[in-house]
């Protein structure tokens, strides 16, 4: 399993993911899911994958390979003009790669499925963050909704729905995600370490702000206790379960014998 | 959808759960899913239910039967003589029930998945949680996973796996066991109120705690704001991203380009 999330401010964009990747709780392995394609004062270009590990490498085995064309016109993540574009066009590379194999793994019932996070920004336009699903078609976050996932998603969901909106900072973003992520690791074994993180600054082409944290990393380590002792405080804090206020109605709902 | 769950501690149990049934998105429904079978005085017994309603209701059906029969040496839940051997015949129930529908809900590749929560005290014995399967074996909660869940478990798991343990009080475990619960409400609609709780003080053998919170329950909205107030503020408390730290290291792993 994997789990991905991309976050777009008002400010910026955060991209993180995991690096387990698992073929049964037998054999786990670490890989990068996390990838940066920018041209540095240009374009940033960030992408992260999750699902059939096979796809995703082979995906990004192509992005690179377009990049080393020397053509002119060529079509690839520093020429193509808009984010909306590349989107499509990485879409259009899990379709073609799909294409070639989908056969040969469905004969042995293996899951064909995956999907990208894709977040960057052009110059001369907004930051954007999309979803490229295994179909190639894609979704893009709103300021209703200014954060997607893929993978593991479930896990790292409440904190997300509940702490962040499109006007978060940048900076308490990217501890949601790294709280999200760190909860999922938590409660689902074939998520796990190194946890690679990336705060993109608007405006900027640039990305200042990348962290690695390996296995027992203390920040991390930190993270989690100190989050656990604010859940903790936050419970005792709350008002009193008022338990009689409807007690007869209720009553009369629940029993049976 | 269904969410239920129950939470034993060295001072009771918790059991609550959601109230909602849904036959797709186009056909929601409230349904009660938490019963006291308790005989007041002698032995408390609480069971929760989730997957499909047509055979946790025949379970119910069942249960309310054997509880009327009025021979000597009736098996029933007020008879048997441990919560162990109650586990074992509820999931005998669910399996003579499944033999009786399984082939017809198949031919219409309907699924038969269910599973049970049982929670209580027996006198002189102690407290004890169970949950049974759809196949009618069971597993119990123990001292170090104090909590058992059933339906749509993943988004309020997170709550649980930070803030409880065995030693949690009671009232903090029913607090915990509603943020749960309502972390759940907010990430899949088909988890909704009114949300049922009972908070059960071991060697009591009396239900003295518990209440039903409908849909705008001024409590619930309350507990809402400020747990979203807590985690935004505990977001910010943490110490800053150490973003420099280890740049270069995961600057050389991640960069493609």
């Amino acid at each position: 399993m994997t789990y991905c999330l991309g976050i777009i401010t008002e400010s910026g964009i955060v991209m993180a993911s995991d690096s387990r990747t698992n073929a049964g709780v037998d054999y786990i392995s670490t890989y990068l899911k996390l990838f940066d394609f920018s041209l540095t004062g240009e374009r940033v270009i960030l992408i992260s994958t999750s699902g059939n590990l096979s796809i995703t490498q082979w995906v990004i085995t192509e992005l690179k390979k377009d990049l080393k064309i020397a053509e002119d016109n060529n079509h690839n993540l520093h020429t193509i003009p808009t984010l909306y574009e590349i989107a499509r066009y990485v879409g259009g590379k899990i379709r073609q790669i799909l294409e070639k194999d989908r056969s040969w793994l469905q004969k042995d019932r293996i899951d064909t499925g995956c999907s990208i996070l894709l977040g960057g920004q052009i110059k001369g336009q907004e930051p954007e963050l999309f979803l490229i699903y295994a179909q190639g078609n894609c979704i893009s976050a709103t300021k209703e909704t200014p954060f997607l996932q893929i993978g593991e998603t479930k896990y790292g969901k409440p904190i997300l729905d509940r702490a962040l909106s499109f006007y978060t900072s940048l900076e308490a973003a990217a501890k949601c995600a790294l709280v999200s992520i760190d909860s999922t690791m938590k409660s689902n074994l074939s998520v796990g370490p190194p946890i690679n993180l990336i705060m993109y600054e608007k405006d900027t082409f640039e990305i200042r702000h990348r962290l690695q944290m390996r296995l027992g990393d203390p920040y991390l380590a930190k993270v989690r206790k100190l989050w656990e002792v604010a859940l903790k405080e936050a419970l005792d804090e709350m008002p009193d379960l008022n338990w009689s206020y409807n007690c007869q109605e209720s009553q009369e709902d629940i029993l049976i014998d």
